[in-house]
């Protein structure tokens, strides 16, 4: 029986990438420079694995989110060529987009009545202050902070989802991984956890190909996080 | 600049003492037992310092203070005679008494207005756990939850304050402590944080002696969380 329950963030309750896109095109605009924001946003978004991996496999030790997102902001500068053109203070205002992202329209009620029956927090790669800036922006109304930095490693590590679990005191199977991502809920369920789906068909734009359904029989499947709400709560 | 606020739990938001006796009476009265349920609420807390110091410094490992105050429950229950009384199921119903602690009249209203300013965690040595309980009865509105179990150790050890700064991105000087308890605000200027006092005169009853006034010159003192609120913002 489910107990609690755990979310992916970036693109399951927010929206990443017009967030950071738009983020991106206001500091532009108001720094005189041209740049494809979209492009930037998909970029920068693009070096999140590669740079989590690091710390998962090879050796690298725990640091937040906010430190790998300034690592490749600067990699993804120089790549659009924006090296020269962007100093210290408009990079550290500019890695900031990222705790400002859009909740999609179904998250706040979703949330509020999946929180009247159960216990809910993120379970992100996002650091607790990163989640915390997050919450306070869109009004999300998480009970905790779990996820990445309780575990000290990332996703889809099963420490990550076993901590969130255990942080609620709870056993794996009594906490149930919420995600827009069928990766993260084969990797949740491996771990022991059940595990809920639905969609987010254009958090990769409008020709988005991956994630558009469920590719496993996962515990609930929804259409989205009121569904959700309208499935797990009388 | 402080730009966090994080808050001492048992004796500053919740008054524990009621709360713990009066579940304490409820359960007895249930079973047909006889107990003075203050006297065994105040010898179950006199257990805590003791407990948490076998972690803080005698090498036992961090364990979540639920496992403590089950440890300490069934010290008590030999203390007062229960023990033949009181089984299994019992017992974990009981130490749940911890999840259900009415916060102070001015607690909500002083938190509330004070979120609207600032991020606002629990600095307890409750667990993550205990502290989503304790915030889901009484209404608490929590940023995040930081404290002992960040840090996997206890208050007053520098470390939990300094875990629960730098889990909001935080220095120490960024972030203030607030507590009832002079001894606990000692602890977190000494570990580099701001500080904020307002007395519980009735924390330990109608008699109490300790902690009824500020005993240094902490950066604010107050009489209550709506008049830190007052102080603190516009």
């Amino acid at each position: 029986m489910v107990k609690a329950l755990i979310f992916d963030v970036f693109g399951t309750v927010v929206d990443w990438r017009t967030g950071v896109s738009q983020d991106v095109a206001t500091y532009c605009a108001e720094a005189g420079l041209s740049v494809d924001s979209v492009a930037f946003a998909v970029a920068w978004r693009n070096l999140y694995q590669p740079a989590m991996e690091a710390i998962r496999s090879e050796g690298r030790g725990y640091v937040p989110l906010d430190v790998l997102h300034r690592e490749n902001l600067d990699k993804v500068l120089v790549d659009f060529s924006l090296d020269a053109a962007v100093g210290e203070a408009d990079r550290v205002r500019l890695n900031r987009a990222w705790e400002k992202l859009p909740p999609w329209p179904d998250s706040l009620p979703g949330l509020k009545r999946l929180k009247t029956r159960y216990p809910i927090a993120p379970c992100s790669n996002g650091s607790i202050a990163l989640m915390t800036w997050l919450a306070r922006y869109g009004g999300l109304p998480w009970d905790a902070i779990l996820g990445a930095e309780i575990a000290r490693d990332y996703k889809p590590k099963p420490a990550v989802y076993r901590a969130s679990a255990a942080a609620f005191g709870m056993r794996p199977e009594e906490t149930m991984m919420v995600a827009a991502h069928n990766s993260d809920l084969e990797a949740a369920r491996s771990a022991g956890l059940k595990t809920a789906f639905f969609p987010r068909p254009t958090e990769h734009g409008d020709n988005q190909t991956v994630d558009l359904e469920a590719t496993s029989d996962w515990d609930v499947i929804a259409t989205d996080m009121v569904d959700l709400a309208d499935q797990l709560v009388d």
